[in-house]
């Protein structure tokens, strides 16, 4: 399994993934599922991935080299803007689909794959999309600040419930790590090292990026203190009349 | 769907039940999921259920009106502990599978069935069961104060902080109405209204039984005072030394 949670607030973007995979739970590995193309002035992408990991790595190959398209062979570093780059996500998506399609499905492995683009290419706004195992994609916006990809639900509520389109980038990553904390504690899948990516709007390089494994005392500080934040806050609500 | 959550901590019982089921998004109605059997002084027994609710409902018929088992006819009414009224439920859901199991699969539809029980009766301790469409179960404890049926994701992260089996059972009752306020905002097939109980070690009684709709004040104040409790919260947490 996977978590990944992007955030596209007014500031920017704010990226998070885990690097947890497994072919059963007696085969746990970490891989690397944030990919970024950063051309510091010109463009800042990054691609975070969900699903079947061989899938998945065969995709950000294609990015890399080259997606066969009918404008000639495009990569992510020479998309014209980040529409364009995740559609070249999908094409890349359809791709691995027509060559290992009908060979997973002889081996009865579902083509399960799914992605978070965010960026900014100079002379475009920043936009977040996520893209599906059919090549399409919805994008994020002001309406809905954040998209996930895997393990989705645990992370949520807090989501749901704190971030706007106007929090600041420094308080979304407070919120994608206690979202990616509450995942961490219910899905062994999910696992640690963490991947951290801040990108600032119109700054068209990467504020930050971070490798966040146990022993980061930032998220130590953030996973005691917001246990005991919400048994304060929890406590703090009178109880019911009627009790 | 359904969400169902109990917890079983050393002051007694909280359980919470919504009420919405669906037989497609177009097709969604009220049906009461918590069934109490109480006779004061000598037993108090709750039942929620999850899944399908022909098969639930099925069950529910066959513990009021007595299962055939090798003892006689049994109900929940003549269980001499709860240990013996949670096999009583497992031996319900297998007649119901013998009766309807075929019928069900020849129309493609699962026997997906699960519940929640909990109560004392005189002279045992209070427990807490979560049984299966296999009709086995397994019981709660102090390791494990709660146990969830249903769309249990999106609820869980706030119990698995704050709850411990010292909390009391008034603080309990807030911390099943946020973590089934998170599930509604989530699920829009878990609906109001829910179904509240608590009932205290040692009374063999009922202490509360409400329903809360949309328009009850406490659950309106805990849905309000939660969200900006934990904007706070964050807020008050420090931003990263590195960002």
């Amino acid at each position: 399994m996977t978590y990944c949670v992007a955030l596209n607030v007014r500031d920017g973007l704010v990226m998070l993934a885990d690097t947890r995979t497994n072919a059963g739970n007696d085969n746990v590995r970490t891989f690397r599922k944030l990919h970024v193309v950063e051309q510091p002035g010109e463009r800042v992408l990054a691609l975070m991935c969900a699903g079947n990991l061989a899938v998945s790595q065969a995709v950000v190959n294609l990015l890399t080299d080259g997606v066969e398209t009918e404008r000639g062979r495009e990569t992510l570093r020479d998309a014209p803007n980040v529409l364009r780059a995740a559609q070249l996500v999908g094409h890349a998506v359809r791709q691995v689909y027509q060559v290992d399609g009908e060979a997973l499905q002889a081996q009865n492995v579902s083509f399960d794959v799914s992605f978070l683009l965010g960026g900014q290419i100079a002379g475009g706004p920043v936009r977040l999309f996520q893209i599906y195992a059919a090549g399409n994609f919805i994008e994020g916006g002001p309406d809905m600040p954040f998209l996930q990809i895997g393990e989705h639900k645990y992370g949520k509520p807090i989501l749901d419930r704190a971030l706007t389109y106007e929090t600041p980038l420094e308080d979304g990553v407070k919120l994608v790590l206690i979202s990616m904390d509450s995942t961490l504690r219910s899905n062994l899948t999910v696992g640690l090292p963490i991947d951290l990516l801040l990108v600032r709007a119109g700054a068209l390089k990467v504020e930050r990026q971070r490798r966040i494994g146990e022993d980061d005392p930032y998220f130590r500080m953030i996973r005691e203190r917001w246990s005991s934040a919400l048994r304060e806050a929890y406590q703090g609500i009178p109880r019911p009349e009627w009790s």
